[in-house]
């Protein structure tokens, strides 16, 4: 388990990898966001080039939480949200998209000094290096001696 | 269709509203947020008091991006990200969630006059009338006498 105190700003890690597979990609676009750039070819090319449908946004954002799991254990009290979300590349199905996460800054919490807030940049990059999404994630934890 | 000139911050819109199905929530979450508050009845009401299951942030989300499909067309040239995307209040199954969007401001762009971009204030709120959810979203959309 990782506290707070194990969190050093300008620490870089690299996550796991999500292979973007076309069934399920189309089929959560169906339901959640059925744009014609993500259920049809055609449109895609025409507006993104060639490659197909695209990658919802909020689809880009399940990948992201799932391949948080695989991240070693952090003591988080909770998630205070997300800043500066941008969605720069399109994703396609076949891409295999990895998981990337900075540490910027933390401070111990002024009322309760067990714990304290981090915040990261989290991204995800393609098998071509491209970053296709980022944002600022804020979490509130534990720190080391805490005893809750 | 509505365009930049059709905007007008200040303005507030209720969209459509979503009922959240237990099953559905659930099945989510195990694919793409398996935390065990999103998954166990009991791990949940021990956090956040009775209700059961509480909905993955990122499920909440795919609700939003939903009901955004509901509401008047708008002339949509690019989605440029989500900023201070905050979740409130827990979300259980069962519950009903209404899209609000409030229009905050507008400018034309600078390089291109052709189009403009707006801003405005996206969040849900469920059937007590708590916002559960909201962020700042911000669209590059035409104006009425562009071309393409």
């Amino acid at each position: 388990m990782r506290y707070f105190e194990d969190l050093q700003p300008g620490d870089v890690a690299l996550g796991s990898s999500f292979v973007v597979e076309r069934d399920e990609m189309v089929e959560f676009a169906r339901r959640w966001d059925p744009q014609p750039f993500h259920l049809d070819d055609a449109v895609a090319n025409a507006m993104f080039g060639e490659g197909g449908v695209t990658a919802p946004g909020v689809f880009v954002m399940a990948i992201r939480t799932r391949l948080l799991h695989d991240t070693p254990d952090l003591a988080v009290i909770a998630a205070l949200g997300y800043d500066e979300l941008r969605f720069h590349a399109p994703v396609r199905a076949g891409d295999t998209l990895q998981l990337r996460q900075e540490w910027l800054d933390k401070r111990v919490s002024e009322s309760k000094p067990d714990r304290g807030v981090a915040r990261s940049r989290l991204s995800l990059v393609n098998q071509d290096g491209v970053e296709v999404m980022s944002h600022i994630d804020t979490i509130l934890l534990r720190r080391r001696n805490s005893n809750d």
